[in-house]
């Protein structure tokens, strides 16, 4: 509990509590607009959420703008709360925030990008149709949308196949675990519906939109690609691509790409993305690149000529602006919607409140990490859902819907009865913060270390076979 | 003289020509303001500019707006014409148009593009350092406009040399005349300092700009490339590709493309090209494209990773806004400029105003016409610049600056004095009309055929070996 330190002292009262939280939403306001330093705006808005959680254990209500503590629970939020920490949340696929502590609202996510809930049915169905327990992501909800998935199974039962497609952007050479997510996930698609995968390494976006070099971004996919492999993907059934490479590789995924770059005009980018006038033409005209591994002869050395084969593209939400402009192009060209998956956020070390930053070693645990720096990272930076004192924490127990070391477990532990076990002493107080750091820590150490294990065994030679356009070793 | 009757007829006065002129004029502006049909409108700006030399042969004055016949001889004529034919010249990728008869204003164009005048003493320069009389399209002003081309120059007398770089839009099977021009000149240029040529057909950026499929575009690029290696060019020091091909077989390629991709802006291109937030986003990222052979490590199997060697790039000054932006972001990405040499437009058949359309079969000659096809053709479509009857004719003489057949045996009569002597006995009266289209159509009937029979000794074979990457044969 050393990293959560109480931040109500000397508030005696919900309406001094109320008044802080007032100032304190203020003084996030003003920082926002003055463009302060992103690490001390993160460090208002933690000193706004604690403020926020001392005022619900106090209260038992939600902390509300204008709405000073009195008997008004429950009184209704319409529109964006005025705090500065309740805006809507942003999620596109350069900026993911959101100011809540439990993290981006999916739900409200599911409305606005006008996808569909992976609901208990669907799970059902999926563990009927592969005849195997789901994944824990689906279990759990971490992978919580999706966009056709019942028609690629309608499909699969009746005999016609489908292929994976998912990707990364390497702006750098270190992956955290928050990474793996979809590499995890798509993995166990693979192995549970035995199909073919693609994944693109989008080196040329990750020139445009950083201050790097296209060597440097280069190297970075060769090495991620590495830590990729190491997930434990069939070399016969798996294609991995740089586009730097595969672009000047195969006239057929160029030819694909301008067809969707003719189909799509720059109002409906601007629209979708975000992008400005001031913008470079490379940015405007890239999401085609990452739209066209969504059809399937734009791998001939795989599918042939075939274009029917249907896509399933697991990857975070955040992706989804592309596959709804892919989706939208993709029947005036001839070809098949993609299908996607969407999965949620992993969170920071430091709360929910933002997607991890490979930039910031502290954010998250990387896959190069000893286990006395993921030890040392949990408990110095997992931020806690405890109380102030082990006195309290017995008392009123912990709040694992905030606790970053909980999270991480939904995401790495296998075993549902324990991880429910540990939610239930978690809140009850029977689980100090350090013993749940402990099971964390003792779960991701040796997850790490077989990682690094199996990344060193990925030689030059491993790397380049997964690389090289060839046939995949498949039944459609 | 059949095809160009007299306008003027009924019009006994200068003031009542004048006045046809004003009402003409007006006819002009407003089906241009209604946007009527091309041919209507040209049918019109076609009798204003025989009203307007009627006029000045009675009057010795050019008509002007606003100034009545009298004695105002040689009034300046400040700002744009109000006439309605009198507009700023356009000039761009996709549009050339003037509404003058002697065509486009190109010492207007050389101050407007900023680019340099091909005079005298650059000529005599060319010609002392191959020690060969210069091509007929230097004497005769059909390349007048260069960017750097004593900096080229200066460097190859230091030995050091450089590559040729010029290209076709594939829009259509069918070429016609004037299409050989840069490539008649650029094999010139080969032979005379013996270096290699890449020639880009970008079929890409017709797919993108027409409603053209991508396969009939490749087709296109292929029949194009036929008529492009009948002009001679050597097979051991040229590289001829297909956008759609060539992106997909090099990485190095879309390496310097995306490089280029971003250092524009969206803001830029649109200054530039005027493209607009409604067109799609592969026209907005093409010039890319376009600019990227100026490079050399463009094409590593030609030139390894060399990136220091200069380019030139022959061509109708219509694609200078591709390398004026070319231009302006070698620099900044650590690459030469190319060096340019422009040429004039080639006049459509009904004369100067504007460049010829493929897709009109009576606008110019055709690779691909039969002696009586070219013979009629001339007959019945060149625009002349006789008068109305031989008797006229005989004694006030014809306009070479206005004639078709002439303009075109500028470009191809190589002999000097014999195009001397042709302009002398048209403008006294010596020479008539259907004399002068008779020695065009014997100097083109057997130019054409015999560029038939060397683009049938062109096999598939042949057209592969030009297209495919590989070495050149060259020193540097």
């Amino acid at each position: 509990m050393t990293d959560c330190q109480g931040v109500a002292e000397g508030a005696s009262t919900p309406m001094e509590l109320y008044e802080r939280l007032g100032a304190q939403g203020e003084k996030v306001r003003s920082l926002k607009s003055a463009k302060a330093e992103k690490a001390e705006v993160d460090a208002a808005v933690q000193l706004l959420l604690m403020l926020k959680m001392d005022y619900k254990r106090m209260t038992g209500q939600d902390y509300k703008a204008g709405c000073p503590p009195s008997d008004n629970v429950g009184a209704p939020n319409n529109g964006p709360a005025a705090d500065g920490a309740g805006e809507e949340d942003t999620v596109d696929p350069w900026n993911v925030s959101t100011t809540n502590a439990n993290g981006v609202d999916y739900d409200k996510l599911i409305v606005r990008f006008g996808s569909s809930k992976i609901d208990k049915e669907l799970v059902d169905r999926i563990e009927r149709v592969c005849g195997q327990k789901p994944h824990r992501f689906l279990r759990r909800g971490v992978f919580f949308s999706h966009r056709d998935m019942h028609q690629v199974l309608d499909a699969y039962e009746k005999h016609k196949s489908f292929y994976l497609y998912t990707g990364r952007g390497p702006s750098s050479e270190a992956m955290h675990v928050g990474h793996l997510i979809p590499f995890i996930f798509t993995k166990w698609l693979q192995d549970m519906f035995d199909i073919p995968l693609v994944i693109q390494l989008t080196d040329d976006e990750k020139y445009l939109w950083k201050d790097l070099t296209v060597e440097e971004c280069h190297r970075f996919a060769i090495e991620n690609a590495k830590d990729i492999i190491a997930c434990g993907f069939d070399l016969n059934k798996t294609f991995i691509f740089s586009d730097l490479d595969y672009m000047g590789a195969s006239p057929e995924f160029y030819r694909n790409v301008v067809k969707i770059q003719k189909h799509v005009t720059f109002n409906q980018v601007k629209g979708i993305f975000g992008f400005t006038d001031s913008d470079c033409i490379g940015k405007i005209s890239f999401p085609a690149i990452q739209a066209a591994p969504s059809f399937s002869n734009s791998f001939p050395h795989i599918f042939g000529s075939r274009k029917d084969i249907q896509c399933l593209i697991p990857c975070a939400i955040d992706q989804d602006p592309y596959f709804r402009m892919t989706r939208d192009v993709a029947p005036r060209i001839g070809f098949p919607k993609p299908a996607l998956l969407h999965s949620t956020f992993f969170p920071a070390l430091q709360g929910a409140q933002t997607k991890m930053s490979a930039s910031d070693a502290n954010s998250s645990i990387f896959l190069t990490d000893a286990p006395k720096q993921i030890k040392n990272k949990i408990n110095k930076h997992a931020f806690s859902g405890g109380k102030d004192t082990v006195e309290e924490h017995r008392k009123y127990g912990g709040n694992a819907d905030v606790d970053v070391s909980f999270m991480y477990l939904t995401f790495f532990l296998e075993d549902d009865e324990q991880l429910e076990k540990i939610r239930q002493d978690y809140t009850s107080g029977a689980l100090l913060t350090g013993e749940l750091k402990k099971i964390l820590i003792e779960t991701l150490q040796p997850m790490i270390a077989q990682h690094q294990e199996r990344r060193k065994q990925v030689t030059d030679e491993i790397v380049k076979q997964f690389m090289t356009p060839r046939p995949l070793n498949f039944k459609l």
